[in-house]
């Protein structure tokens, strides 16, 4: 029961942090906070995390896990790579669901990461794997011949630098365009063009 | 001579504000600040701008103006839609390089809009002009023959898209790729796609 309980303050510290740094901000909020909103002790708390910066590592961690587990999905379902591709586009609402409320938390840690080396490194070079995963699908197409023989890198950064900026777009601005249709006629021009 | 000194005047605060706003971030500059570094009064300041955020709102503008005459240039000095199109991916080494020093007030003001509904309308909005222009691009790309009956606002979106990508990524991991060969594959690609 002592392991449960645990668990279940772990979990409770991350929603209460994830939903006060969307409101109010992470720089504006403490751990004081933290502790008030989820009703737990400062030990308590630190015997969890070592800082609020853990707690924001470990709230990015998911995210990105999340996002991973849904792409590794899509690849599963599917029996070609322009196949997968077109699912993964299906996705952007999904992703807009879950990035949405975290927005003003996101842009305010690449602030922090724009200035300081060591929040660059972990917290903005995990995005470089979705890079590789890329690049790795686009040479999986030409291989299964697919794609005419393109160049794998400057496709897979295409496609993520598409997404990425749809992204962007999509949380700064949501009613100024219909994304999820943005990201599937974009990811069908780009497949089109490649295709063989 | 006083008109001189005036506009000397204005400079100098826009340029003093520029740096203390890259080096410090927007929230933590002060007026008074800016008037020590600018070594003027405060009444001269509020002579010429009736707020910081007055001033950030100039230097954004100036940004985006800059932006624009580029992209008109390309255009005029052109005499193909792709051409002009791939001109204006040449120039992608020119906008880091006006954009890269001011990103961390970009990031924090990004934050500020995404919380405030006006900040966001007189900041962010503009950038939907940009889109209006690669539409209207595609269009005439199509027109002259150059382009495939395509969706020209699809097509612009995918352009626009993948450039603020590029530009976040080139701009967050300066190191993590050669930016303006990725932005020339990337349009390359595109262009292939829907060229007659």
């Amino acid at each position: 029961m002592p392991q449960q309980r645990s668990e279940k303050t772990h979990a409770r510290i991350l929603e209460t942090a994830r939903s006060l740094f969307a409101k109010n901000g992470y720089e504006a909020t403490g751990v004081a906070e933290m502790c008030a909103a989820a009703e737990i002790s400062k030990g308590a708390f630190y015997h969890h995390f070592p800082s609020k910066h853990a707690v924001f590592m470990e709230l990015l961690q998911g995210w990105l896990d999340g996002l991973d587990a849904m792409l590794q999905v899509a690849r599963q379902e599917t029996t070609s790579v322009p196949q997968a591709i077109l699912q993964m586009a299906g996705m952007m609402e999904t992703i807009f669901q879950a990035a949405g409320q975290q927005l003003p938390m996101f842009l305010e840690f690449w602030t922090q990461a724009s200035r300081d080396e060591t929040v660059w490194q972990t917290t903005i070079a995990p995005y470089r794997r979705f890079q590789a995963f890329f690049t790795g699908l686009i040479q999986e197409g030409i291989e299964e011949g697919s794609f005419w023989p393109v160049d794998p890198d400057a496709t897979g950064r295409l496609i993520l630098s598409f997404a990425i900026g749809v992204l962007l777009q999509g949380l700064l601005d949501p009613q100024g365009a219909d994304w999820q249709k943005v990201t599937q006629q974009g990811i069908q021009l780009i497949l089109k063009g490649i295709s063989q």
